[in-house]
Parts: C-alpha cells; structure tokens; sequence
C-alpha cells in the first residue's frame, strides 16, 4: 500500500512533469501543498469523482490558481474524468488543462482562479450559499444542504486587498463551515517576502473573528489533520489553518526559493527531485499502489448514495421543499415565470411613469423578487441608492441566514468576486449593486463571471453626469463602454420604466453570462411604444420613432438620452428633416441579431447619423462611422446639478439638432 | 476669545449651511470629525495658509472625501484664499468647492477623495515620499524634509480592500510620520455597520505592525491632544488613532443615524442644531473672535520661514543637494534630459534589435534611470516579469529609504493610488508595474490620476494572447480600449524598441496627466526608419510604410501586430495594391495633431482600412468606419502557446490581406 508521502509525491511528480513538458508553469506552490491537499482529498473532503455536479459535495478552491497542476493531479490521481494524456497536454490550446484552473474546461474545477483574491473570495460566496440554503430548506433531521467549502491561498491572496474585505465579512456572516489553509511559504515573485508583507496573519485573522490554528506544520500529515479536524468542529467561526511549507518541497537545489515559482525545475533538476522524493517512476508514470491509494471513486458513490437516502425521505415529507430545492439546483426559472414577466411588462406599459431607472428597476424588484426566491440581493452599502432592497427582502445576518439579501458593506470587488461563488454554487440568480464609478473596484470579478458565463445582475446605478453635484469622481464617462467591450456580459442601459424592465428579464433569463443594468438617478420619461416597438425592446436596438418615408438622417440614443433623442427629432421634424430614433439599450444583443433586422433598424444607405448619450463619445464611431457625430463625453465631469451640467458639456437636444443639420 | 467648542462648532454650522444651500452633501462626518480637526489644526498642523505649496507642509488628506464641507471649513477658517462666498457656491457649476475635495479647484486640497480608501492610499504614498526624500537629502542638523501627513478616514475607508494593501505595507515601510484617524461612529450608509462591519480595527491595525492608541473620545479635545502627542513620539510605526464618535454630533434628532450622513439636515433641524450647540450667528456666519481664533497664516509664515532659514543654510553647506531638491520638488528635468533622451533614441534608431517591449523598457529604464534620480520604481511583486529593476534600481526598505525602487507586494490598487500620492507629493516621477489584465485590480486610481492630471507612469506588460500559455484570465481583449477612454491618460502600445524609447520619453515629459506603456511578453522586430519617420513617432500615429502614389488601402496597426501589418503590407503590394501601413502607438497623441497632419496619415478619400491589433475590435472602428475591417479579439482568449493562439483566433498576416481584398 502507498504511504501517504507516496501519495503526495504523486502530485509532485506530475506537477514537475506537466510544467516541464509545457515549458511553463508553476511547479513549487503544488509541490509545496501536496501534503496538505493529499491529506485533504483523501481523508476528509466529501465529493463523488464520478459525479463533479452532485449537489452536496464539499467545494474545494485554488485560490493560488497559477498552482493549477496541483488541482489536476488532485482530479486525475482521484478519479476524475481527466486522464493522463490531459495533463500531458497541460498548457496547451483545446486541452482540458489551461494554464490556469479554468471553469468549464475539466470536471471538478469549481471556479476560475490565477487573479489573486478571487478564488477565496468565491470561496466566502459558496460558504454563504451553503449557509443561507440551509437556513432556507433544511429541516428537522434533514440537513440536505450540509457541505463544507475548502480554499488554498497563498501570500499573494493575503496581500491583495479583496482578501480583507471578503475575510471580513465571512467573519461577520459567521461562516463556519469555509476552512481556508494559508500557504506560508514565504516566498513570492520578487522574492522572500518579508521585505514587502510582514502581516501577523493569524492575528490579522483573530480580528476578523475566524478561529486560527497556526504554526502548522504543512508536511506532516497528522498535524494537517489534526488541524482539519479542529476547523471542522468550529462551525461558528470560519478557519484558517496557517502552514509552514517550503516552496518546491524536493527540489534539493530550488527548494525554499523562488526559482520554482513560476518556471519549470529543468530536467537535471527533476531527475534530483525524484531522487530525492525517493520517486522512481518515469515522466508521468504513476504506479497502481499509488492510483489504488488516490481513488476515490467509491467512497464518493457511497457518499453521494447516502445523501441521496436522506434527500428522498426528505422529499417523501417536505415534497414542496424538495422540488423547489432540485428546481433551483438546476437554474430553472419557476413555472409562473413567463407570466409574471409579461404581466409586469403590461403593466408599465399600460401605465407609464416618469420615474428613475433606479427607481424602475425597484419597481421590477418589487414583482419579481417575490416570484423568485433564488434571486439574492445585494448592494455595497448603497441600498437606499441603488434601490435594491425590494418589498420582499429579507437581510440576511449572522443568526438569521434565512434571508435573501446581503449587506456587503463598501466592499464592490468582494461582492462581485462573491456573487460569482454564489452563482457558480447553484440555487440563486445574485445581484449585486453599486454606483456605476465604482464598478472600477470590481472590475476584475465582472470580467471573471463573464469568463465563467455566470448568471447573475449587475445593478449599477448613478450611471452619468445626470448624477450631478457629487461630482468628477462619481460621474461615469468612459465605464460603460468598457462594459460593453465585455465578451458574455450584456450591458443594457434602458431609457424608461418599460425597457428596465426588458432589460431584467433579459438578466434573469439570460443562461450564458452576466448581465449589467445602467440606471439614473434622475427621473426619465416614459415613452411610447406599438405592441410591436415593445417587442423589440428585447432585440437590443429598435425603431422608437420613424420619419414617414426612408429617413435621411438618424439618431441613436441610450438611456436618459433618449428622451432628448426625440426632442431633437421632433424639431428635426418641423424642419421637413426624415428622421428615425433609434433606441439602443444593449449593444451586444443588438450586434446579435440577424443581419435582416440590423439593417432594418440602421440602415446601410443612411449614412447621416448622430449618437447621444452622456458617457464617452468613441464607443458610438462603431455605429455611426467615419461620417457621423457623436454627442457625449470626452473630458471628466463637473460638480453642479445635473441641469447645468448637460448644459456646460453641450448634451442637448439643440446640439443633436445641429450635428444632424451639419452632416 | 472663542473657546474649542465655539471653533468646532464654527465648522458644524458652516458644514451644516453649505449642505442646506447645496440642497445636498454629508453634513455628517464634518459635525462628527469637528473636534478632531479643530484640535489637529490649530495645535499640531504645521501648515502656511498664505502658500499651500510650501514643500515641508504637513499633509493633510480627508480619505472620507464625501465629508468635503469639512475640509472646505477648515481652509476658509485658517485663512486659505477660499472666502464665505465660495461655501456658499458649494457643489455649484465652476465653484472651487465641488461635491467632493477635488485637487486644483480649492487651495490645500491635497488629493481629490471620494472614492473610498484611496485617500489613506495616497496618504501612505505622502509619508513614503517624505520618508524617501528625507533618506536621500536630509544631512545632520539639516532636516529639510521632515513633515507629518494625516489622514482622516470612516468606517468605509476601513471596509475596502485597498486599505488593507496600503495599510499593511505602511507597516512594513515603518512610516512613522503617518498618523490616521478612524471616525468610528458605527454609522454607514446601510445603517448600523454592526451588520456588515465587526472588525477589531485596533487589533487588524497591530497585525500590520502600527501603533494603537484606541477608544479615544473623539469630541474630547484634551485626549485627542494627547493621541496626537504620542503619535508624534513614535516615529518608529504608522499610528492610528481610533476615536469614538457621535456621527451629526449636535443634531438633536439626527445625531448617531444615518439619516445625517448624506441629506441636508433641513432648515428646522438646522435651527434646533445650532441651538443645541450654542451657536447663535446667521447662515454662513462666523464671528471675528472665532475666525482670530482659527486663523492660521501667522503661526504658519513662521514656520515657513524657520524652515527657509534652515534651507538656506543647508544650501550654503550643501550646494548641490539643494539645487537637486529645487529641482526636483518643481519638477524640472534635469539640464541634461534632452541630451540623454535624443541620444538613447539615436543609439535605438542604429541597432535596431529584436526584443519584447517590456524588455525594451527595462533598456529604456538602464539609461534614463541613471540620469532621474526621481523617477522611483515599483511593481506589485512582478519585477522579474515587468522588467522594471534596472541598472540604477535600489531597493527601499524599512532600515534603508534611501533607494528609488519600491517592492509593494501582490497589492496593484494600493501600488497605483501610493504612486498618485508620491506624485502628489512632489520630488518623484513615479511608475508602477503589474501584468495589463491586472490594471483592473487598480483601474479607479488610475483614473484618479488622470482627474488629477498626475505625471507618473504605468507599466503595462504581458499585453494580450501574445503572453500564450497563463490563458483567458491573463490575457487583455477589452483592457487598452478602456485606458484609450481615459481622459487624461495617454497609452502607448509600441511596436519596437524605438517606439517604445519614444513612449517612454513621451511620459517623462507630459506634466498634465499619466502614462500607461503596454508591452509586450514576446520578441518584437525592430522596424526601420527615416529620420523624419522617427521625428514622428511622437506624434502618436505615422505612415510606417507608404504606397508609390496615393494608397488604395490603410493598414492601421500597433505593437506587436505592426509587424504583421508590415508582412501584410508586402504581400498586397506584390498583388499589385497600392498599400500604406500606418503605425498608431498613442490614438490620444495622435487625436491631439492638426486636422492637417491627421489628413495627410489618413486620408478622409481612403474608406478602404484595415486595423489590426490583438485586442477588442469595437475600438477601431472610430478609425476604420463603417466600411473598414477590424482583425483583433471580440471573445476572450484560450490557454496556449502565442504562436498557436494567433492562429486560432485569426489574427494573422493572410487575414489582414484577405480583409484588405475583401473591401
């Protein structure tokens, strides 16, 4: 039989040979975490290698993504459908084995990891789905929902800021089934790092209110779980076990340095280190005693069958809550749902109103949010701003998780990296909010649920100058169109009641990535719209006002632009102009129709065209060109109300008049 | 004469009129913070209201910016030139007094904050700056640099990530002349924090290494008076003092909630609150005892001109040093620059090697880093990967300051709103370093720089599917068009090492606003050059490669794609088209050249373009229109060797002369 340093060799063997046969990678963080992720997988995480989806299992995190040979030797070595031939393929293009831990790619990656922060940030949200479905469904001597989450980190993680804020809060939400392990080695890309990250982690984390096991020692196994065990006892306190480990544990000449961060050991040195390891086999050679050892595949069926006992006695007592639980494991919307929507969007059409999208996409929260109990709110401390607590919130807290809204406090980047863990773990649609500007704090995590192709509703309020007095810093310019340059991100930016609403039912149905919603703070008109305009709405762009006859000359316009669209239209008008509005609440899904329609709405032949909208002017050159003109922002805003402001920058109906006269 | 209360209370009323007349603002954190900004201002700030640029001043920065009405109150009362009628413009079109402190509108604004965290960021970038010039030109006896800076910061600052980055490397740096203060008055705008925010701040702040004084009466002046004292005294660790505070104190039915925080208390309250305070003077009144009371422009030309008398006499022992600090706190280049520049280029221009960019400016980096002793480097722990150490690099740390070269750690937003902070500061033309994905982790300070129109560079390497095996979360698409958009910012993406000289040169040079360089991990080939084609690289977009006679058809490339536009360019050209290759590293630069010379690299009479860039293609469409084509990434990238990635996604030579025939 394998020893158990036999089995964690295995990782480092293959580690060593992946990043070698790739000629890059990074061999030391798996060589140094083997001991930990062997005791780990093998004797305490609850997961079905045959099954990646069983609803139940524990979620294990890389948040050190770059070690990512270390978590595809982890799903090889126990079973996983990931063979030998993957991870020689490891780094190379249409293989399952990406550089970093790609979600989709193979089976058992719970999330995408290599930004550092954001895998333990996913990690805090897959601890609170857990916990806050819990609350929700389980009962009495049923605890179907009943699942640890496990996050590596390394100092990378630690240093960067996202860490505090979503450590913070775990400790607030009193996650206690989330066991981070730290990954002290001491070492980071410039160097040893005590000349740049001299933190008391353990004290550092006490303050957070986590329970600490420090001074573990990372390469002995009994003191590895001796750790796990005491974290798992604690659940009222997250954990994190902090382990001395050497960087490279084998390489008798890269050890403990950071030469084997990020670059492969070289074949003399592989050759000592196996030496060294006492590891005897050939490159990517794993012995029988050693898969023997690693296999987990029927402790797993075990594990997932006897869940599946519980969950059906469950079900047999509790069918309504079983079948809803199933229901939103799966992603799929309620059966009302396509009733509800239209129902909702007849009636802002039957019954326009002059309000802020802000305030529209409450309205919609309003209708939907007690129809969708998976949908689970949130705003970075701007509730009463961005309007995101609706009539049926509930706040979640650290004794009541039955909730479904969470106050993130000012943490953007910890709410966004959070709600893709909350996304990824199934049985929520999560929204998040704040202002537009500080999307920027959170950017990098948008972009990660666009990569995952993730669910979930971005609420973006205070979306421009009509802002007004808080000035520069908060007035969105050129945000937007770097959302739009989003691959799988839908940006809708609607310009009434109606569109809002459109826009969060695009969201919600939207199965293939993220969707982001930018709303103003001041008040918009409602415009007026054919059953069939209203229709269209959903296709991204569309005709709202036409001219009699082909138009001459047309306009396009987003948000709260659109009403000065038509201003400018109907003075066009009374001028003998032929004038068409378009208006284009989301790029992307306009881009996506068929090329039929797309000329239907914009014309080839008419080249006069004119673009307003107060954010930055380059984005709209795609749709107007080289010949048209475009009204909105080049410069940084100004303090002053909002009035006076689209004034100052020349955003107004007489200007849109001008530009289409001068063409 | 006024008593502390009375000058306190001259900020609350003031703070409390300006919101009212602004009809918006955060009366709150001014009426909380008044005693303690009375207390810091008149006793301990060592500042010259007559010159807000005196160079050994105190700094002050307000990190809860949204408090601006307190910081206004402060200037106008200690005698800045910032009168009555100012306040009572606050948040109007053109007035000095935005919505938030916005750097060069008022005088003694510091930094522009708003944007939460940022502000003890550029705090600790102020007490790093003082820290490194006071290693590299104090002498004995002569203690030219030698300043405090303070910060104020709230329950929101101490939420967000970025103070966890720049706070812990405070600690690190032992910068014991940072002295912050937390406003903890449990109040934020959800509510009570105590839902979202239980942190033991005090512990968390020891963890990093810094000095505690805790639980101190923040509306008693004898024991701030005293937490400043021993602040003072230990310059050995940052410290933060922690004072317990009543948010709106003096409100009598709006103090402690949230309902002061971000409103106008309203006419009626505002009564009763000055009641309640014994503040019995008009709107925007203040007596004269109260102004003397505050008035700060004698004690402060007696503190400037003790220190000019210390620096005239430093100069008179040490000539040079003090020429050099002159030099560098007006931000002069040194007498030398332009020989030092033209001759780097000249020697570029002559062997023209093939090298990857970012190594292009680590060259770049060994001959200007020897002549600017100001420029200080810095990367988020990818030195070895950014090429940003060079020849003359020295590393600081905590016992040694004296160098030019800061290791900030896995901590990209904290490293860019230090470097907005060192910039500030004067004395430093500061660049930081981090792949181009992860700008995103920083993204809102570099747009502070901009607002702010900072001179300081960021280095951008690793900038797209070039980089190959790390994968989709490493690889820019949509990053450069989003820094395109930045007002302020110009980006340069180089094609050569030429270019890349150029481009560095270019931010050394532009005082009114930063530089982003995007560089490449792969090989790029040098492209040759007439003289006058090397004069006009600065222009930002030149015809690298023209036609005999009028081109058919523009090529329009950057970075590591024009040598592919070039290859391109000579197929098309064998083909019998007559083809121009136009090389465009700065789209800002080059929007900024006369109409004329634009004109004459493309021509409005050719609609027949190509652009090509391995990046998002939405952006060149502003160049291209309608009619053009764009060859580059609308969908994010894949894990393999660049080679093999190019392929895949189709950015290649054959592509772009298909394109080019296909118009």
């Amino acid at each position: 039989m394998a020893s158990r340093k036999d089995l964690a060799n295995a990782i480092r063997a293959l580690s060593m040979d992946g990043v070698q046969a790739a000629n890059s990678g990074h061999p030391g963080a798996p060589m140094g975490m083997a001991d930990i992720a062997e005791v780990l997988w093998n004797d305490f995480l609850d997961h079905n290698p045959a099954n990646p989806d069983w609803f139940n299992r524990d979620r294990f995190v890389l948040s050190n993504g770059h070690g990512s040979m270390l978590i595809y030797s982890l799903l090889h070595l126990s079973g996983y459908d990931l063979g030998i031939e993957d991870l020689k393929q490891f780094r190379q293009l249409h293989s399952r084995t990406a550089g970093h831990p790609e979600y989709g790619y193979a089976p058992g990656i719970e999330t995408t990891t290599g930004p550092l922060g954001q895998g333990i940030a996913n990690a805090v949200g897959f601890a609170a789905a857990e916990k806050i479905l819990a609350a929700n469904f389980n009962k009495p001597g049923y605890d179907v929902v009943d699942h640890f989450t496990y996050a590596f980190m390394g100092d990378g993680c630690l240093m960067e800021g996202i860490s505090h804020e979503v450590c913070s809060l775990a400790g607030t939400l009193k996650l206690g089934k989330l066991i981070a392990f730290y990954d002290d080695n001491g070492i980071s890309i410039d160097g040893e790092v005590e000349g740049w990250f001299t933190d008391d982690t353990p004290a550092r984390f006490r303050s957070y209110g986590w329970q600490v096991i420090d001074n573990v020692d990372g390469h002995d196994a009994a003191s590895i779980a001796a750790a796990i065990e005491l974290a798992k006892a604690n659940t009222e306190q997250p954990t994190i076990i902090c382990c001395k480990t050497v960087i490279g544990f084998g390489s008798p000449n890269k050890a403990g340095s950071h030469d084997c961060h990020g670059a492969p050991l070289g074949a003399d040195e592989i050759k000592a280190s196996k030496e060294a390891l006492g590891w005897k086999y050939g490159d990517f050679e794993v012995p029988a005693d050693v898969y023997e050892g690693w296999n987990g595949k029927a402790a797993g069926s075990e594990k997932e069958a006897s869940w599946d006992s519980l969950f059906a006695a469950y079900a047999a007592e509790y069918p309504a809550e079983a079948a809803e639980l199933k229901r939103r494991s799966t992603g799929e919307l309620p059966a009302n749902w396509e009733e509800v929507s239209s129902k909702m969007l007849a009636k802002f059409a039957a019954e326009p109103t002059k309000v802020a999208s802000r305030k529209a996409s409450q309205n919609v929260l309003d209708v939907i949010g007690a129809e969708l109990p998976e949908l689970l709110g949130g705003s970075a401390d701007l509730a009463p701003s961005n309007l995101t607590f609706h009539k049926s919130s509930k706040s979640i807290t650290d004794k009541d998780p039955a909730g479904n809204y969470l106050h993130y406090g000012v943490r953007e980047f910890g709410m966004s990296a959070m709600i893709n863990g909350l996304a990824l773990h199934g049985g929520f649609i999560p929204y998040g909010a704040t202002f537009l500007v500080f999307m920027e704090y959170a950017r990098n995590a948008i972009r990660m649920a666009a990569i995952m192709k993730q669910r979930l509703v971005h609420v973006y309020t205070h979306d421009s100058i009509g802002l007004g007095e808080d000035g520069p810093t908060h007035q969105p310019v050129e945000q937007v169109a770097n959302l739009r340059n989003t691959p799988n991100l839908n940006t809708w930016r609607p310009c009434d009641e109606f569109e809002t609403g459109v826009a969060w039912v695009s969201g919600i149905e939207k199965t293939d990535g993220p969707t982001a919603l930018i709303l103003s703070r001041q008040g918009l008109a409602p415009m007026e719209r054919t059953a069939a305009q209203q229709a269209d709405v959903a296709k991204g762009g569309y005709v709202l006002v036409d001219s009699e006859g082909a138009p001459e000359v047309i306009l396009i316009a987003t948000g709260s632009e659109v009403e000065l669209a038509t201003q400018a239209a109907a003075t066009l008008k009374e001028q003998g102009k032929a004038v068409r509005v378009v208006s284009m609440p989301c790029t992307s899904v306009f881009d996506a129709q068929d090329a039929a329609y797309k000329e239907s709405v914009l014309p080839a032949a008419v080249s006069k065209r004119v673009a307003v909208e107060a954010l930055h002017v380059d984005f709209w050159y795609k749709y107007v060109g080289l010949n048209g003109k475009v009204i909105g922002m080049s410069t940084y805003g100004e303090s002053a109300p909002a009035a006076d402001l689209y004034k100052h920058f020349g955003i107004t109906a007489d200007a849109v008049v001008e530009a289409a006269n001068s063409l």
